[in-house]
């Protein structure tokens, strides 16, 4: 096999049949019985029949752009896994199973491809997800930047009624734990764009969360009102968002948000706003007031929550949905960002 | 809203949010309850709670990268949603739900974006299927060529065992059934490709073909013993797959494959050879010998299936998978083609 990507892989015969078998399957499967493709996969049938599911399906799906591909502290693969997964947790599901549609530039390096595709086994197992369907496109070089992954995730509500921003309509004092640092993901891109390097040995916090936040709805069921994983838009769009969607008031006490120093220095340095950066392994999670100690302990029990905090509770609302009380004793509005600080965050 | 797509498009913002509900959420819910949009989808959460579904679930993914995006007889967006309902469909499933990720090039003008999701909502209407969940990135300018659309499908399984190759192994003497004319949208996509324009009234075939192989499904159970649509590498790569996998030959009598005069003309004017070319509106269906006739009259009281026929049968395997009983009584191999005839076809 040739060591780039052709045209020819993208076509629906032999060429493409062996990158199929040759590479993606074959990468996917690395760990056997382990590893991150389902039986279903190998059957290379236009639809995987899911005969072990049982449940609600809740299904959701991320298309995946990154620039650079490859970050410190993962790469596409680890986010196309990780967005999907989280999402699905955020929407009270343990995640299943994935389809992952991969679009190719002509001239990708193999190796680069095997790297993700490494990636992807490595969080599906982590998250306990395999693939179970794909495709493979590939255009020209120059008509995409070396790969786009887009997944889709199926998963089994685990309690009803599911949570969700409806849950908190009309209901204040309920605790707003966030699991972690925010603006990890955010600063570690910003640090290996082309034009803007600078040093710093922040990471991005990708990561799948269903190891996390399962056992707190196992544990704690409709006690969990809202889960929302705060990506784009960075903390202040996922609280704006459930704040508008729940016609409820969010009050966020400032000094409670869990912020890495050498976060807090760069946004400090280039005057960013730490709450607007975005966030790839992180969950907010609304719940009754009674059971948040609990939640956050269950929560720093896990090493992706160990910083878990209460960092905020539900208000009845008096002007601007979220508010923010700083370290200096003021109450100001935390505005939905216009845009993203960057580009192809994730 | 601008009349281009900008790279705040692509943000977890606000620009982002009114592009989702003003645009995308908009024009999919065009048509109210008959539309597109699934009341699931119009919660803009992270998952989509899927209450009402029942029976065992069957996932497919297809990306799709066509050039040019609008072309005789359909665009990106009907391929977007016919392809995934077809893959379904072949699976043995009747379709239910899409997810929908879109990559857009900065740069794309407003209402090109909405003419596919109107295309889009048209499709979803023809295969009574709902858009659930949906992911909207950004790339500046250069990093994609216009539109990407990456769509995975959840469907319920019609009939156990699902049909597959696997129900064809030592099989022989079952009849395969062609459901219409090869070769249109490769050449439709051909007469339009820069450079290669010629004059064809060819169009497309892209069609959800939910409402044309259900019925076959409903009536004959478990005698459609497999099925698949002939896209990427056309009829030859259908059919060498099917017959890999089964371990079975396929014998196909040339004269009663349906071929649209124009379609000949620009294969044998170009030295293309229509076996390979792809079609999107199409589907083979291996079914016992005994129901082939029932089968066939059923799928031609269809718009979409007029011309089906009964092409060839499966045979003890003597030699390469598959072979073409040509018109002048020889019988040759018919191959898997090395690779599409075109790049981004579909």
């Amino acid at each position: 096999m040739s060591e780039t990507i052709s045209l020819a892989h993208g076509g629906g015969g032999r060429i493409a049949r062996r990158l199929i078998e040759d590479v993606i399957l074959k990468e996917l499967s690395a760990g056997g019985s382990d590893g991150a493709a389902a039986p279903e996969l190998a059957l290379l049938s236009d639809g995987a029949v899911l005969h072990s599911f049982t449940g609600i399906p809740v299904m959701t799906t991320d298309c995946f752009v990154v620039t650079p591909q490859i970050f410190p502290g993962g790469d596409i693969g680890t986010l196309s896994v990780s967005g999907t997964v989280n999402d699905l947790v955020a929407a009270g599901a343990r995640p299943r199973v994935l389809s992952v549609g991969l679009i190719l530039e002509d001239g990708l390096p193999l190796d680069e491809l095997r790297r993700y595709l490494q990636s992807i086994r490595s969080a599906c197992e982590k998250a306990h997800v395999r693939v179970v369907c794909g495709d493979t496109k590939v255009v020209e070089h120059g008509a995409a930047d070396r790969i786009f992954i887009t997944t889709a995730g199926l998963g089994e509500l685990v309690v009803e009624p599911a949570p969700g921003p409806w849950r908190l309509e009309g209901r204040t004092d309920a605790a707003v734990i966030l699991s972690g640092t925010i603006g990890d993901h955010g600063v570690a891109l910003l640090g290996c764009r082309e034009g803007l390097r600078f040093e710093t040995s922040v990471e991005s916090d990708c990561a799948p969360l269903a190891d996390l936040v399962m056992p707190v709805l196992e544990t704690f069921g409709g006690a969990v009102l809202c889960m929302r994983d705060p990506t784009r838009g960075g903390l202040s769009a996922a609280l704006g968002e459930i704040a508008g969607q729940a016609g409820v008031g969010i009050d966020i006490t400032q000094d409670r948000v869990p912020i890495k120093p050498a976060v807090r220095g760069v946004c400090d340095l280039l005057g960013l706003d730490v709450f607007a950066l975005a966030n790839e392994g992180k969950m907010v999670l609304i719940v009754e007031e009674r059971v948040s100690e609990e939640v956050v302990s269950l929560l720093q029990k896990h090493p992706l929550g160990r910083d878990a905090a209460v960092i905020g509770r539900t208000v009845k609302r008096s002007g601007r949905p979220v508010h923010l009380l700083t370290n200096l004793g003021v109450r100001r509005p935390l505005e939905v960002p216009l845009g993203e600080t960057l580009p192809r965050i994730c």
